[in-house]
């Protein structure tokens, strides 16, 4: 355990040591979670206060009242992270228990920036019914639902289903997360190009979990132009070999009727978003547009290596932290579910994520330049600002109570 | 909010001012729970090491070699308090969002008297297939599962399913914890009062989760003689009502063949455990044995109160803190589950929970008297040696990893 090449990357931007697999594995003994108190539980009046006999009153309480349960258990401000593993980073199918890791990671997010209590539930099976039924069954024990790297296209019914089911926000983040950041990051980028969501030529590389987000928020967003690609080529109604979601895909975006790969859809475009988890070669970049933007979000690999990018766009970003423009799901789950939360919503709608979007867009400001489009992932005005945005928003969509 | 009678008794002891409802809802204002991380999570290298790219060494690791996940994620020390909301308290039957007060007070216990971590998860389901189901599904999110006030008889069912279905600690606490702690608090009765188990007769009032594991670690302990009693009567081999579990106490009990009810039950009795939620008229116990045994233990009511059951015992114990020996589940369940995760156990074996028991038993030593046969629900010795014990037991009975 004490190569360091993998992770030295993540280092690199502020010359720490490298992070060693030691300093891994070692962070991570005992786990990174822990259940505490938040009042202490030391005398025998303690004990019949929050235990018995003093407890049935609470009880007694919720069954007449369920809303009681929002301001007097924990589920108020819990999130379920919910995972079947079927999607880790870039490590594929690793099952439930190898996803744990990532789930607390994601909890202890939860916590720094937001404030939100947030618990791992990893699931033993891969059946998207069952997934439903059993996420369901267990819905009263939380306030809302982060359902994270569960494969495509499952993810998209599942979300569905269980939004559909459940009057608590329940949203899938590595769909929304990373679309409300790359709507916000987009935002900024037309601003420094000065071009508009209603004009501009989209390409959006990937069909997957993010891909398929990041094209319905753009639409909401007003961007009439995308062409998407997946892995066979670019996504229009020709195609025989769609599944429903890209079926929609295929209605709904590619106006112009662009047909081929990735060269007949860059040619003219003013933005490039890769979501993809592939690379794309250099050649393929010389026929943007001017002033072109170029989001190269695969991680650790970006599609386009940043060094590449700025030959040919004049805002790049990508996923990673060592470089300008980390586009990063923090900016936007925490706030999202903590404003959710807070407004009692039932749900989180496309206006949610519309909201937090400007609200992440919108702390930038007069600092904005093709270098800084989005606030650092540590940034800690970023969840308060979004949970504003979002509980105000669930309030005007009128799903807050 | 301002009544106190239900709360007064929980206060007499002490003599401090009653428990108002209003302090009691105060206390739970944002529930008892919250969800804490381990270490800071601050810097661009800690969200490289908990977060990714870091974090995917460890799924990694526990992908190849599922024991890491007991190490390396806070599973290791995590009971799941799983519960339908079916049996709560004295309140029946009230739903999975009302248990919630219960199970989260339940894991603020774990913590204080095992330091263990603790979640509550509340099913919105009765069903026993739907509810096993579930929690095998679940279940590589937990290093052990604590069941809890579920209903007789889908309990016993449920517990012996998941027990079967997952090489982890399960228990049901409504069941085995109360018996630990019975079998504890008659082992220092007995020496009180120079009997044996082998000669006394024992009269069980009580069918539900609890007695029916009761009348099993008696049986295990070596006693020979128990009578059990539902609210129908003797549990006997004639009965032509009894389901599967009733029909084995029938067929495991009983040695004298006795009949009838509490009447027939008590004559000649050394000891009466009572279990049931009812009560018992002063009229039937002058026929019990010299030295008498009488452990009272429906709460807050009493099947016989003290100041009658001392009239014809000579140890007297009940489930309530103002008053001597009280049996409380605090002093098993913390210890049980703590010792069978630092062994590493695949089970919770009966010699473990004998093994709990007499930890218990013997923790009192040379302060035993008729009015301190158990150590008191918050003796900070208790949780720490019953670990020890069940740790032991779990390694001799080969279940230790």
């Amino acid at each position: 355990m004490t190569t360091t090449t993998d992770n030295a990357a993540a280092s690199a931007q502020t010359s720490a040591p490298a992070i060693t697999d030691e300093e891994i594995f070692t962070a991570h003994e005992g786990g990174k979670l822990s259940a505490e108190l938040t009042r202490p539980l030391e005398t025998q009046r303690d004990l019949s206060i929050a235990y018995t006999p003093g407890v049935a009153k609470v009880c007694t309480a919720i069954k007449d009242d369920p809303e009681m349960a929002r301001t007097h258990t924990w589920t108020g401000r819990l999130v379920a992270v919910i995972s079947d593993g079927s999607a880790v980073l870039g490590l594929g199918d690793i099952g439930a228990k190898a996803s744990l890791p990532v789930m607390e990671g994601k909890c202890a997010l939860f916590k720094s920036f937001s404030g939100l209590n947030a618990i791992p539930i990893v699931l033993d099976t891969n059946d998207a019914d069952e997934i439903v039924e059993t996420i369901v069954r267990m819905a009263p024990t939380f306030g809302a639902i982060n359902l994270e790297d569960i494969s495509a296209p499952r993810c998209f019914e599942i979300e569905d289903r269980v939004k559909a089911a459940l009057d608590i926000p329940v949203m899938h983040d590595d769909q929304h997360g990373t679309a409300v950041v790359v709507l916000a990051a987009l935002t900024n980028a037309l601003r420094v190009v000065d071009k508009s969501f209603g004009s501009v030529k989209v390409v959006l590389s990937g069909a997957g979990a993010a891909g398929v987000a990041v094209a319905k928020i753009l639409r909401d967003a007003g961007v009439a132009d995308v062409v998407v690609l997946d892995s066979k080529g670019i996504i229009e109604s020709s195609r025989t070999d769609l599944h429903a979601t890209k079926q929609a895909i295929a209605a709904e975006t590619n106006p112009r009727g662009v047909t081929g790969g990735i060269d007949a859809a860059l040619d003219g475009a003013d933005v490039f978003i890769g979501v993809s988890g592939g690379t794309i070669d250099e050649k393929h970049l010389p026929n943007m547009a001017d002033d072109a933007i170029i989001f190269a979000l695969s991680n650790p690999n970006p599609e386009i290596t940043p060094d590449i990018a700025t030959k040919y766009a004049t805002v790049v970003a990508t996923g990673r932290s060592d470089f300008p423009n980390q586009i990063n799901n923090v900016l936007a789950f925490p706030g999202i579910f903590r404003g959710a939360l807070d407004a009692g919503a039932t749900d989180i709608t496309d206006a949610m994520k519309l909201a937090a979007a400007r609200a992440i867009a919108d702390l930038v400001g007069d600092d904005l330049a093709a270098d800084y489009i989005v606030p650092g992932a540590l940034d800690s005005r970023v969840g308060p600002a979004v949970a504003d945005a979002v509980q105000a928003a669930a309030a005007a969509d009128g799903v807050a109570q």
